[in-house]
């Protein structure tokens, strides 16, 4: 499991190659939420998303010749895009396995950054058999999007620069899909601040990681109809049991309210965020009982939204 | 004409009561413009717009007994709900006459923050005969949106907090309606700093103060079809000698690119800007023989737009 000091160590490696993005705050939604709210603003991150941190982190500790073979990666889009960036700046090539109903804007962030993209049907099977044989075929290393002590470490530094910048917050909240943003923030912020509380939201419709909480064990998701495209991988056998030891509580969130709350931030904080990143604040409106009158860390994941597909117009 | 001290005395005065926007950067519309952009967020201001500044600084100049009055303006969305923000955080009442054509967002906006509607036609005429009644049957103060020194003043704070946060800019570009931004923006930068050039931006469709500025005279909009709702004023009595007299160039920009600017900022700075403060980055990215290799400072002038209602769609 990783320690504060590795997440510390990650910072250092990574902090020349990703902003150090914003904390903003809204006084409107302050008031609609009954809490003091401080939003990480990761969608204004390099490559559009919290990502490029365990990429990062995970490809600046590759060896030259392994760099040399290529790497490769399973994705719904941003860790595929953010990957290819850290690998095309470091002089390397990237294969990305993504699934065919992949949003168009997360084809093109892959391909702008110089990854070769394999298409899968969108469901784990497929995309396992897919990356499997892309590694036996070209021997290239795998860099997992989430289950993976570097990428974990390197997502942990989002909550180290926001507990930086905030010290006294009350509670953390992430988005949770495979669990490596969830994980690095539970490593770093319950080692940081023995007091903090830390929730993960999660779309009903992919909610595996709230299952698994409850069963004590990793459970899958027979379908994944959410609008958020970053939120449909399968908890990890690394990352569910730092979640199932440290987190305070999984929120399931509706589509509904995940569609009506990321439409609630681009109207009162003018900022794009993607539906992955709107369920964080769906989670503090839903449930006062355990966010009113405190002060409340919220990391905005991603803004990779394609405008020609917004969610309010089906 | 407003000076350097009248616009530093404004600002000392507004300070309270609004926000020092951020100015962003983007590597990539640096890239693309071959300059390098440094973007005010006027979008993130209090009630969604620069026209705080303006609306704040003449409403604290009323006196008690004009504040008792009541204040009316007309106004196409932005400087009503500005207004309607100041004067009800006096205790005062706000009317304001709005053609029935505005978006939605602003329309709300306005009645958010306390002010009554009173409805006219698209057209100036419509809007001078209805905002005439209301000063006549009321007794209200007219606050007028642009042609007014203290409002002049007011916009001409936004340039101070950029010229402050960065010093060394060759040009600033304003988009120009009414021309209260612009001339304010004319009056504090050039006494600053006397080699910077300023430029404003307008629609083709509403491009008065361009044919204005050819003319020497101040020439009317017969038509105003743009996407633009808050560019569709005519430019003012006060306003037009400032430009006139201090202005490098008004640079008329088309709905295309105006629309496609706007989608570009939204992808690429994860930001919600409105199509009138679009037209800035439109006018860089479309002349490069003015603005390449320079420090550009733009005035992203608002973010009020209604998500129901985006341009690309239609």
């Amino acid at each position: 499991m990783p320690t504060l000091k590795e997440i510390q160590k990650a910072h250092s490696r990574i902090k020349p190659f990703i902003h150090n993005t914003p904390v903003l705050t809204n006084s409107s939604l302050d008031h609609l939420s009954q809490a003091e709210l401080f939003f990480k603003c990761e969608n204004f991150q390099k490559a559009g998303s919290f990502k490029i941190r365990g990429a990062t982190n995970a490809v600046l500790q590759l060896s030259e010749e392994d760099l040399y073979k290529g790497v490769a990666t399973a994705s719904s889009g941003n860790h595929g895009a953010a990957l290819s960036m850290a690998v095309t700046a470091l002089g390397g090539k990237t294969k990305v396995v993504m699934p065919n109903n992949t949003p168009d804007i997360k084809i093109r962030n892959v391909k702008r950054n110089g990854g070769q993209i394999i298409w899968c049907e969108p469901n784990q099977i497929s995309r396992d058999k897919a990356l499997r044989e892309v590694l036996e075929d070209t021997g290239s290393i795998l860099v997992h999007p989430y289950n993976d002590n570097h990428i974990i470490c390197g997502q942990g530094t989002t909550s180290l620069e926001l507990m930086d910048e905030c010290p006294d917050l009350d509670i953390l909240i992430t988005p949770v899909s495979g669990g490596g943003l969830l994980g690095g923030t539970l490593c770093y912020a319950k080692e940081k601040n023995k007091n903090i509380q830390v929730y993960g939201a999660e779309p009903m419709e992919a909610d595996d990681a709230y299952r698994s909480l409850l069963s004590g064990e990793i459970q899958s998701n027979e379908t994944t109809n959410t609008i958020c495209d970053g939120l449909r991988a399968q908890i990890g056998t690394i990352t569910f049991p730092i979640i199932r030891d440290k987190v305070n509580g999984i929120i399931p969130i509706s589509e509904k309210d995940i569609i009506s709350t990321m439409k609630m931030i681009w109207e009162r904080m003018k900022i794009i965020v993607e539906p992955s990143c709107a369920i964080a604040l769906a989670a503090v409106l839903n449930n006062k009982n355990i966010f009113s009158d405190k002060k409340v860390g919220l990391i905005l994941s991603g803004g990779n939204v394609d405008l020609d597909q917004l969610p309010w117009f089906d």
